[in-house]
């Protein structure tokens, strides 16, 4: 379900989705509306389920995270995609997990640290959980894009 | 370059992963450390490049972007690569590029509003873009894992 | 095997592919004809099996079926195709099956509410098929052409 | 837009999708209904578009069309959909062409007489279409399944 | 178009499929019929075309020919599978092609004296036919069937 | 083993692959030697095994066989494939079969009537032999080039 | 790990690389340095594992092995890499196996006599290792570049 | 061509594949021959280009060349092999360059340090050379086996 978001609601969630930090009273000043507008607003957004939360943002690179993959999993028999989702969700490393159309039964990204971290992973964690028959692996050589979609 | 974290570092990250809008204080209490600390190492942190900053987390489908499909992308010649980028930048509901091993030229993520703006995005603006050859989609039907790495 | 039709025959069939309420005494005006006639032929048409029915054509969109998909099915052995037939019957959001030379063992076409209820279909019901090992979806973001052979 | 109709738009829907050439007043004995409550209902439902017209269903096998393909078609640009759609429509054969994700830049359904016509259509009509590049064959040997979602 | 043959027909040509060389008074005996009836049937079957001709077959292998290959050949543009037929007709080493459904324009065989040979004819004669963009190359490693049909 | 042959034996075959049913007295003749020569030789090459046989060459088109298609069969292991070798020798429209290099398991070329005997084939006899998992199926929409090699 | 090397170690190893039978004394005096000096280094580089060894190289098309492949080895489940791997350990043909991203499970690269010997590889030892699946082979028909990487 | 080689020449071979540097005069005890008899036997095999050379075995990863990639090569046109190679032989990071049967035209073994070092010699150095299109990368995530032909 959608809801009706109106344009006050969008330049509040603009602005909060560059800088989560910012102030309220801050925001409010540049939106020309009182500080408690914001307030009642974003609890709406929030019952709504329009926000999903606030996160700090960690480069993975920067902690020695070197491999962003995305992994194409082909099951024994789709039909076993919900029990091994949640053997997946146990595996640290994958991030995203889409039930996807096309060739593969289920999308994964991950992130490794190396390439000998990556294989561990694939080989001992990924293709070890019941029902996955083989994968497909591409790796990102470079992230030339990465952005929540413009509102 | 990959520089080194110590656990403490990894704590602060870890709290702050969840929720970014916790108050230092806060933080600094569950540790047992003093507030002082934890601003120099965020400090430290945001100058070494670990941290990228605090988003507000908007699910798209709550307003109105039902649809989360990836795109492989051919390019007539390969190494048209960084000129498609930038042209690429400038289409918003490109919301992740990635240079890729593997089939494709490019792999993107791309949100859109439904069906029909899927085609308009894939058909109007991203087979628009000079040396785009032509592109492979895979749309989601349901994410089921999405997450930041486990620090 | 084929049946020879003649040139009036296939005058009065593509009059009624356009438009099947038209009364005969009307076609026969057009084709200068007795009404009678239209009745031999359209009775010795239907006889021959050259018409299969008459039928009223809905638009699925206009009534909440937003997805066209046309699906890929793997079977663990080419060999359960004639009972994988019986069971994709009971389906009602397939409303073409064949079974087509190439990569797939068979090739259906489903028409779907949104994303989610193909996910459903898919996974609940499609892939739950003794035998069927796996899919590849193909969605239809626009429908250019739809229309019968011209005679 | 999807219009919301209710449990009767639904059952005379469902009894002329079988039969379209059924009287009004037959229906309206059915249903329990005055015959003038099925004409408004009908007007409604062609003014609202979810009724597209009636047609006399044809067996393109007994007239000599023994040949059903699926069609993938890859242009040389994405981006010349628009124009190639002009020009299939030229050809009578093509009977469905779909803008599709997956593999394929366009995928249509054709109906020929023969291989050796089929090949005709391909070679010197569908492949002579400026902007496509090459075409992939699926030839359904056997039509299992055709009907209309049901309502 | 195809002729009615009858019983007398099949058996004559079974027996010459096997040995062209038996002599038409041998044949006559076991079948029971007279000499001249085998003519006659033999000069009504080449009019009527069912009959290619008579050839002596040779082991390609046994006179240093050791590869037999199938190339799925790529036309930059399907529409130019004429021209390039008339340019594969000049190279000998191509002993059949087919107008193919599926993912290639074009698919030939290839009679070849070893690997180095075969590399020659594909990049040298093939590869160079305008209007050849790329290849694809099976190579048979054992021929364990090859026979006729059975009429 | 390849044997050595020299240059009359070569214009031998050549005469005899193009009509296998000339008299030795005639080629003898043409090549000015005796008709001993060719009796000599061309027993060499029959013990040498460059020889196969002579044989009516049949127009399958001609007798009702339209449909030439190539079938890429897939094993459950590879290791099946001498036992599936034996029953595919037990189906008449496997006219060749290969052991061959790339995505398939078995390369095979099948003769059929029309597409239902194709069908029928494929699913009652090819899909039925014991370790074949599936097919992939590419028609030969028509045959431009079909010869024996040039020596 | 890597270790540090300095430009020293390097330019004995370019040597070494390209004629490992060089003395000792006629590399320190092309660098200039002690015969003492490349000995001290050559034994630091050994113990670092910087050198595997040294080793005669054989051109394998001279002693009669012809044929170079490339084998994608699918598995039937991926988590059998490690014991497929040990079996082939025992298959002297395969002369390289990696662990890859992209479609297969390993792929292997192997050295035989001819086709013969290579059918015989690959369906009586490759495809009757437990766990393998089915093999996609690539033949080598020319080697144009073959070297270590330049230091 | 093959050259014949006897048992001692494959004996001498062996012993010297596994360890160059060992002194002729050892090998010659070993096998029970004079010491001259090894030097007249690899003059010999050094002359019948059996023997390549010589060569130091170093342990890229040990070097910081923590990547192996395999690439396959989509040239614009085929018959463009022959140029590419010489450009190709310029990038020192290609190790390995066949001309192969299957999906590519050209098949390469790759040496980098790291991912981003794959990245530029991919997009900036081999997707730059002259007719290439596209490439496919695998990624060697272990080598498990690497020794040369047992002779």
């Amino acid at each position: 379900m959608n809801y009706e978001i109106d344009n006050l609601d969008k330049q509040i969630l603009r602005l909060l989705m560059q800088d989560v930090t910012r102030a309220y009273t801050d925001i409010a000043k540049e939106l020309g509306v009182s500080g408690g507008t914001i307030h009642v607003r974003m609890k709406k957004l929030n019952e709504m389920g329009v926000v999903k939360g606030s996160q700090l943002l960690v480069n993975p690179a920067a902690v020695g995270f070197d491999i962003c993959a995305f992994i194409g999993v082909f099951l024994e028999k789709g039909s076993e995609y919900k029990d091994a989702v949640e053997q997946l969700k146990a595996i640290p490393e994958v991030v995203e997990l889409h039930y996807t159309t096309g060739t593969y039964s289920m999308f994964a990204k991950l992130i490794c640290r190396d390439t000998k971290h990556l294989r561990e992973v694939l080989n001992e964690k990924l293709q070890a959980v019941e029902g996955v028959q083989r994968t497909e692996t591409l790796i990102s050589l470079e992230e030339s894009i990465s952005r929540q979609i413009l509102l």
